[in-house]
């Protein structure tokens, strides 16, 4: 359907990123935002039309879709506001002491802009984390250009998009090679757009063995870059004591709606639930089975999804000692996910770690411990993660602080009698974790704090004040909260 | 003199390092403030040994090591300020609300300690980036236990250093495991320490290679670590034409002093220094090369760094087209370094990388171009720097943006008129810049936010006010500054 990007095309387009990025680095903050704001008309105007591109290219319905796109319109402007408001830019002051021996300069530091920013979209966010989605909205606060490559899941969607944002550069009176759109399957593609000289920074959101080939790459090269992966996860879920006997029902009810929340095609898909056994855990698993068999199969994004699916589930379940509990009802037709639930035995969960890999899709196991120590030994021996959640009342919390404290230090957000699913767009959001969540569990890929993941330091030392970037000049003419000698004031 | 430690002991270490983190890490920021405090109080008691005890082991004068052992107390000091105050740990809440559809819940963010960090101490800085340096400094301020190589170029002082530590972590009633210190020489000892599953970051600072050599271990580790090494720089210097036309006479004598200072043997020793070709530029190489004539050579700190400034030297020396200066009239004798300016012109600086590397001592060389297009390439082909210095009038600094564009991109601290030498610690310094001066130019080794290296952020979401961290809690009883619904307050 579509081809490659040739080598030639590639060099063009990084080389025109790199001019731009010449002009667009000086860009002010408004001018920044201005350009995100104009993104967000030219996705306006797009219309349905870019709904039901969509739609085709996804199976994805309408209504989320909708939902999808004005995710993402959020995501622009409450990334342009932050921009603009520029707390973001860590800037610091500490003003010259020419009395001291030897006298202590003026100096004053911010983040600046890295440089040309590639960036592999995602294949189940087709707006919120492709084309003009979290990556590139923070990027472009940040001052640098984007290279997208398209994903091949949703390309007519893609080009879409991307005419939008050339659009929107066109009116800001942006250079063209602010942006570009290039189309690849092959590994070559990706391989020679994060291996390119001019590449500064890489995001990125899919498959670990994808972020982690990305990641290996930017390492290899003669000076290695930043990746920003975000991999997936299988975000256990611990169901303290006192809560589940108090609750196991309703537990069971929010659990079967958040493992089967579109089709479980999230990163937040709730994959592991963990109790111990009791009589509670029994009516959890069975009320979470009778939940699972009663909702429909529902068609996955594409066929690769679809069968890497069935395969994991099936891997899963052949597993010595697993069992399944339930699976919907309906039989699943082509491309559908069935909602699936296993069990299995700590002991044998610890010992196997095919158990602790993600199975992308409407699956979760329950994992049955013998006590409240096989619950700690399970966390400890579990990768890092995006979210870990615990169902618990504040007893469970208070008497249990080596369990909270071993789940703690395996994720990135934390999260107390809720869902992972949903994963809100605000400054205090992590969307990150420890490896292998991540390949940066220091950075965020939601929330404005993501702007920070393409710039980095620069100090001016004994700059006088007409010459440095108004961000440090004396009279802050911006109005930005700025730490000086020591103090945050604005 | 001494052993390689065990793979056993680096285990036992590791083991306790571990177990140390789960106690430490919940130390409140008050009481990590008052452990670094206490070894600041131990580090005095050492008393003149220390200083006697370092003096043997490095060469350097008594009263550089005395004003060492001064701002490596003031690191320690002005960090555990900067812990307590919890700037750095960049909390954010957002609070809930639960009319939105779907509701929002209450999320709140902060830094968390990452865990055990392996800190290699320099060879330079026998005590202000070794073993109570900067990087231990900061990673106790995060909250995390510390494993430090010794250098084994001053093992004497590290072991002295060392004890104080343990004995202030003893008086503040910490686990034994919150510091270790190690001997090795061999490849595989700092192997072991950066491939241990429980090491969670590195702080490395020194040769290219020795960092290099870490990172490709972290990263090719199971699960990736940070690794912050500082590795050094050629700290270019632009002389553009105005000033220098003013001043040619004034920079040359500053120049000499900074080139030779410490002998050289400092991360941000100026070893490039770019003019074009004029009558001033003349008289500068001049002045510059009479001055180093009459500096005396000085004793490098060991054996291995002076007989590498010897073989570099030659080695820029014998490159085609380049030439001798001047240097120090008195002849160096055992392990000491001599002073030495040379010169070469624009086009063939630009096609020799030998020339673009660091000689690590008191060595410089005046690259004379062309005019101001050949300077800008020359810029664009340095690698990234620690520093970069323009000597320039504020005409000069304006009528060239893209000169004053392309050196900024390559630097992590822009000086304008001074030196780069001296390294002030305050919050507003950059100490890092693009690879190869570091593995990581999003953070710095110097100033308070160092800390930041050594944490990651946790969002806790829909957790109730009492079981939240006191940073986090509505009332904000430790009064550290936090974004609470977007806007900045205490």
């Amino acid at each position: 359907m579509f081809k490659d990007v040739t080598t030639e095309k590639i060099n063009a387009v990084m080389q025109d990123a790199w001019t731009a990025f010449h002009v667009y680095r000086k860009a002010s903050l408004k001018q920044r935002a201005d350009f995100m704001r104009a993104i967000v008309f030219e996705l306006e105007e797009c219309g349905d039309l870019l709904i039901q591109t969509a739609m085709k290219e996804t199976n994805l319905p309408e209504a989320r879709l909708r939902n999808e796109r004005t995710r993402t319109i959020y995501q622009l402007e409450s990334y342009a506001l932050a921009c603009e408001k520029g707390d973001w830019l860590e800037a610091r002051i500490d003003t010259a002491i020419p009395g001291k021996n030897p006298p202590k300069p003026d100096i004053r530091k911010m983040l600046v802009p890295m440089g040309p920013v590639v960036v592999f979209g995602s294949s189940n966010f087709p707006f919120a984390y492709s084309t003009a989605g979290g990556d590139t909205a923070s990027a472009f606060a940040a001052g640098c250009p984007v290279i997208v490559k398209a994903h091949p899941a949703h390309p007519q969607t893609s080009a879409i998009v991307a005419e939008a944002i050339l659009h929107a550069a066109d009116k800001c009176n942006l250079p063209k090679g602010i942006f570009a759109h290039v189309n690849g399957v092959s590994f070559e593609v990706g391989k020679a757009l994060v291996m390119h000289p001019y590449t500064r920074a890489v995001g990125f959101t899919g498959s670990y063995a994808g972020g982690k080939q990305l990641f290996d790459w930017a390492n290899q090269r003669k000076e290695p870059i930043p990746v920003f992966a975000e991999m997936g996860s299988v975000n256990p879920v611990f169901l303290l004591p006192e809560k589940l006997r108090s609750a196991a029902a309703d537990i069971a009810t929010m659990y079967a709606g958040s493992v089967t929340l579109g089709v479980g095609q999230f990163c937040t898909n709730p994959g592991l639930i963990i109790g111990i056994e009791s009589e509670a855990l029994q009516t959890f698993i069975h009320d979470l089975g009778k939940a699972i068999q009663s909702i429909a199969p529902g068609t996955m994004l594409h066929q690769g999804i679809a069968d890497a699916f069935v395969t994991k589930r099936e891997e899963a379940l052949m597993q010595p000692d697993v069992h399944l509990v339930a699976e919907s009802a309906i039989a699943p037709s082509e491309k559908q996910g069935q909602p699936t639930i296993a069990t299995v035995d700590g002991k044998t969960f610890i010992k196997n770690p095919v158990l602790h890999k993600e199975v992308f899709g409407p699956y979760s196991m329950v994992v049955r411990c013998a006590d409240m120590k096989e619950m700690i030994e399970v966390a400890k021996h579990l990768e890092g993660q995006l979210t870990a959640t615990l169902m618990a009342t504040n007893n469970d919390v208070s008497n249990n602080d080596e369990l909270v404290e071993a789940v703690k230090n395996i994720c990135g957000r934390f999260i107390l009698n809720g869902v992972p699913t949903g994963v809100e767009v605000c400054l205090s959001m992590h969307h990150g974790g420890p490896f292998p969540a991540t390949t940066d569990a220091r950075f965020t890929s939601v929330g404005a704090d993501a702007i920070k993941r393409f710039a980095r330091p620069v100090a001016f030392q004994n700059w006088p004040d007409e010459l440095l970037p108004d961000e440090l000049k004396n009279g802050n003419p911006l109005g930005i909260w700025r730490t000086v000698n020591s103090e945050l004031s604005k």
